[in-house]
């Protein structure tokens, strides 16, 4: 899916910035540029970790830095501002919960802060359940903990009623923590409100642990994932060696990206094929997945494997199905490989050998942020404050090339990061794993 | 099955032990009964842990300390060694392997041991993988690493053809770490030594990441698992209650024994059922674990379940199936339940829950051994060469109220521990999750 | 110190048990000897852990098993109770808070329930914090936190007065968790209870990050002081394997007691040498610690050493000092033995070393309880509940041989466990190390 | 110190590149652009981590990037190449070591490689400790522990000699992995290469855990330091809470450079005050440090504060000592503000404050390389392989705006990054702490 080219991708403001920001009265004695990034622009390149036809789009030339700026449109004192986490959790959402509530509180004086529960579906005409109180106190431990304190949830109510509960509530701003399906809804709820003509801003946080979202290098939580899921190909690494012709296979999240699976790879250092949806692979005959196993397994014995839950759908099969946010359910690929793999070499080869397969599941994602992570989360919690205060809206926050930016909503819909073989990234993990390239 | 009541539970011994160990050297600043534990005897209680028929043994009374003798029967330097790992993996693997090659090395001047590959069968005729020798420098950094140097597996080769082995390399001294199976194979080896009039000590370390052998308090590698699997608990405990109506539901390793999962019940503190093979449980009825459950999520809106591979294995018949072990392989509970519950909920009370599997299988077992089992396997290692030197054998060394013992293999034959309902353990679940007594 | 012969080591009580047990209601289906304890006595084995002069006392013959009573002596609607935790911090403290609220109200029935802030001192007449409401809401997620939510200090207001603020407060019972100063002052309590005929039960829960209590095998938090004290040994191996004759010199708390040195050493595998305050050394003349370090450096290149506070402490002389607990203030050893031991190799024998020194201090005591410790705490807390809600009072929970039980405040007033040379844990230390047994 | 503006910043090449490079022949099926970076160039943005007379060197207008060649300079068969380790320990060597080893061996069939021992020291004439053999099977499993299995040290033997050395030993390549200290170095060995007229290729990978080298973003190591200090920072936090006017204090490495503390602030969020060299700071007076602290523990209880080794240098007085490297010993700042601190308090404003000190010193270096570090550094291992083969010389890889770069030595030279209170990261500081900015 292409986005049109003469998309509008300047960002959106809900009118002038009036109010001195209370951030000035700490810059006193700093040079002028400290704080304020509103004129600047980022050249963006578009490189190889895009889709080609995304690479097309010749009228993102830039984006916006993001920010705190010098005036703001909201006055502190009476603005309202609400959070929203939706989709499948991704560590680090607590810290973004805390960043946001911090910021608003101690550095623009925003005192009221609420937190919907469960995904959208918190702003139903009557959710089942009330939106709780955000404080600093209330929030000041949360980002050791795994998960969202204000739940979570997939899909959403009518965008109508949406609008009506921010308006009943009388919140000014709506910050959207989640992926692909909770940007498109901060997106829809943008339109309505814009055709109600009110001032509410809605600023997106981009999440998403396969780290498939345009123009964010690395997602938050997405490195802690990585870092459990190479604790797991360890794992993998242990048991196959202990065994004879031992195969450790170890499945992974990443249904149209292989991002996890292939840093994990990286980041291991164990594992010595990775497979992804973005790389096809086919399992039998010559020179194949099978055989070049079956080479390793006689010369060392051992071999692990790593694959993405995505990879090799057309070796299974749909299986049909969605879930509430529209995604596709895969068929199961490590099951497939487990079960094919034994019975291959049995039956062709009268060969035994001994697969230990380990689907972590939820166990990657569960866990509280790391390092690298909380420093990200604190980051982008505080430049969402700044881009809503200024009265920004219909944006999210990137990172790209080491700068945070403003990105429009529109700009991200309908494409996917993808591991491109071009890059770095894939040359990486074919040198960590000798795996063979002409697969592809 | 039971143990005979005139079964010969003293320890044997190969002969005379008319060298002064190399031990004495060092002691003599020391008081008499510094090293030397000869003596003493040690009064087992039969307590809960042992399933009742057990603990009928009237001829079990007392088990001789484990510990270093004055006067061992081995000479250090004709003595040659053999270490063999046979079964699933367990954390600490290594760090025994470790201990005894150094105590061996450094205590007792034997610098000829040899490390026997994969298990049993390295100690075929003809092994595929012939054994390697084990060194200070090769062992000295083994133990910050999961699994095991040497390889492992399961079953054995003729017992004839291993003692033919053993006297071929002339080996001395067998040390096996294993488990029900292996110890089992022990003591077949030594019944055949005993039949030729060999003089070749067999020792064995118990190893069971499940903490079913008896005499064992807690078997090497048991809290390592423990740690982890409670970790997994945490990480289901954040995905519930991230969701509406959420049920973290984890499989933990356990075939006849819950004791893992109990254990990792209590040590999570976030679960709210543990369902465990010694336990019987219903799913479906007035007060059993649906309604119950269903209760539950109307009060607190998510819950979390651990379950036994091995448990309510009446509710999903047997698979018919076993392993190279002998052991029975088990239909898959965790499956079970997860779409039985959704199914049940929606068809019985309209109730959408939200169950998020986990199945963390060899991600508990391959871990490196935390510092408390580190301690365990450095001890056990050490005090099974203190055995062997000694010339005792066909016995493991048991660990039994802060007591380290020798164990004969008969002793532990056909017995396994198991949860007992009326012991502090059992109590210490109830307690932390509030599951009801009465299902039971 | 020793403990009168004709003290009475019997468990005091506050009068009649007339109420039945709430937790009865749970055990119809149950055996008779389910839940309930009281009946039992363990017969108490004076081993080596204890000074000798202590296991001189012969009146202590047994203890009273901890455990459920099916009769009890508060009536549960009608208890207040109050939590105060005393002294320097340890792993499980809120572990141990949240199981005491968690027991009283879920399976006691007890909803007030009441948390003393920063120690002692919150219970003065007019306290500078007042207590916090404590309920499993508050309490539920605590235990994944190291530290007290309460706040902790040292020294106590007069007895008298905290006596009062309990009458004041109606408090029915009283939870002490502290080391050595607190259980003393709980006893205090007890004494200005019983002079005032007031039916208050204060009953303790032994902490110590030194495991120097008495009757307590491994006191809570002590395993997950040890893991990490493990891993900073590991560090120090990794620097001084780097550095050409590199020493790593690990200082560890620790002030009479060596248990938590010679625990990581055995933990770590990786230390060479463990100097604590039992073992008298000196680090020069023939055959002391330098010379013998020296020879290791000619062989290896580089050594462990692995230093308690209280080590050594001949050789440099006395702080005179105390902190609020009355507890000596030592010199630092540490310090001592670096710069000492350069000096000493270069004007000795002219030889570069290359000493990396590191105190971890606070590091090892704050963090979380690990699994193994959540597990005891849980226990403990519960076990004391069941105690109090039965009316005993002026004991602490022990923890010997595989067993809670009951223990008298006085019982273990002026005595402390050592690291005694005639024991396993010090044979252990000695194998690992390979340090010489003669400095002693 | 400025960079001469005439300075030929192009990269050295060793002669012309006419041996089709190995890796070209698993490239059939790829596009031409796969593997090959040669004539790509990097624009560098010389932005904010820079000091500022830095960015005045108006010559740095691009680098090459780094990557691999289609035509390489060495003939595989032929070469031989070493690695040598300099400095203090970083997370992370160890990786390094195994990617240069697997990446010569398997993709460059590069079978002769060595280690040199104990930094430069190992390339003198007669070195106390040979060099070692590295083969993959040696480096397979060295990834995950700490240090570096080469040894380290400081200083270097006469350049005359250690090339005398390089061509003794026929050496073709060598790999040196150290800081400012060894980048110096190893220019000074290019020069005498050169003047010998030799082609031997030197290139360098940045090494600093204070991050203080130029153009390399986060260098390796950093982030696993950052995550270790940032848990020491959260051990402060919890001593401090438990606390009356608890205040924890963290001392971390840093000598002219902030970057630990800063990052490590940001990560834990449990920090209010962060102290760098770039920064200065007065504790006493109206508005500074002491009195903003007094303020904030009147109103919070508790405060924790991280100050890098070097900051507030001109509190205490120059040590004026340095090290084998030449660095400037520094006078001890956190023993300085425990103790002044504390009296400053009692005798300013009779307060009692509990100051809880906390140094890890080598804990955050010495522990093995976290997940994102492991990936850093199989790249950087990787990339110096491409360049090294490839005939290029007197470079070091770097890392900016994400992408590898090839950047002379001379362009680092005499230079050092410095946490720059104009740049986003100083903003997260004072976000996240919320201290005052007008101390500086």
């Amino acid at each position: 899916m292409k986005i049109p080219k003469d998309m509008n991708l300047s960002v959106k403001s809900l009118g002038e910035t009036n109010i001195s920001s209370p951030l000035s009265k700490h810059t006193e004695c700093f040079e002028d540029n400290f704080f304020f990034t509103d004129s600047k622009k980022m050249r963006i390149r578009l490189d190889a970790h895009i889709t080609p036809e995304y690479s097309e789009t010749k009228n993102i030339q830039s984006f916006e830095l993001a920010g705190p700026s010098r005036s703001i449109y909201f006055e502190p004192k009476k603005t309202r501002a609400a959070i929203v986490t939706c989709g499948g959790l991704c560590p680090g959402l607590n810290d973004v919960i805390r960043a946001v509530v911090m910021e608003l509180h101690y550095w623009y004086n925003v005192k009221n802060v609420i937190g919907i529960r469960y995904g959208y579906s918190g702003l139903a005409t009557n959710p089942e359940y009330p939106p709780m109180k955000l404080t600093p106190d209330i929030v000041s431990e949360i980002h050791k903990q795994g998960g969202t304190i204000l739940g979570s949830s997939r899909g959403h109510p009518p965008v109508n009623e949406m609008v009506d509960t921010l308006v009943h509530k009388n919140i000014n701003i709506l910050f959207c923590i989640g992926g692909d399906g909770t940007l498109k809804g901060a997106h829809a709820l943008v339109e309505e409100i814009e055709r109600r003509g009110l001032k509410i801003s809605v600023v997106g946080i981009p999440k998403t642990v396969d780290n498939d979202i345009p123009f964010v290098y690395k997602s938050f939580g997405f490195k802690t994932a990585v870092a459990m899921a190479s604790q797991v190909i360890d794992c993998a690494h242990v048991e196959a060696v202990a065994a004879k012709n031992g195969v450790g296979l170890v499945k992974l999240m990443g249904r149209s990206a292989g991002f996890i699976s292939a840093y994990a790879t990286c980041a291991s250092g164990n594992a010595n094929y990775c497979l992804i949806p973005e790389m096809h692979f086919e399992p039998k005959g010559p020179g194949n997945l099978y055989q070049h196993l079956k080479a390793r397994l006689l010369k060392k014995e051992h071999a692990v494997i790593v694959v993405a839950e995505g990879a090799g759908q057309h070796l299974i099969g749909d299986s049909g199905l969605c879930d509430a946010s529209g995604n596709k359910k895969f068929s199961d690929i490590g099951r497939f490989l487990r079960f094919g793999m034994t019975d291959y070499f049995k039956s062709e080869w009268d060969m035994e050998i001994n697969v230990k397969y380990i689907s972590p599941s939820y166990i990657i994602r569960s866990v509280p942020a790391n390092s690298e992570d909380s420093i990200l989360c604190a980051d982008l919690g505080r430049l969402a404050v700044d881009a809503a205060m200024a009265g920004k809206t219909d944006l999210m926050i990137g990172h790209w090339h080491g700068e945070f930016t403003h990105v429009p909503f529109k700009a991200v819909q309908g494409v996917k990061k993808r591991v491109n073989s071009e890059q770095r990234l894939w040359t990486s993990v074919l040198s960590c794993t000798g795996q063979p390239l002409n697969w592809w």
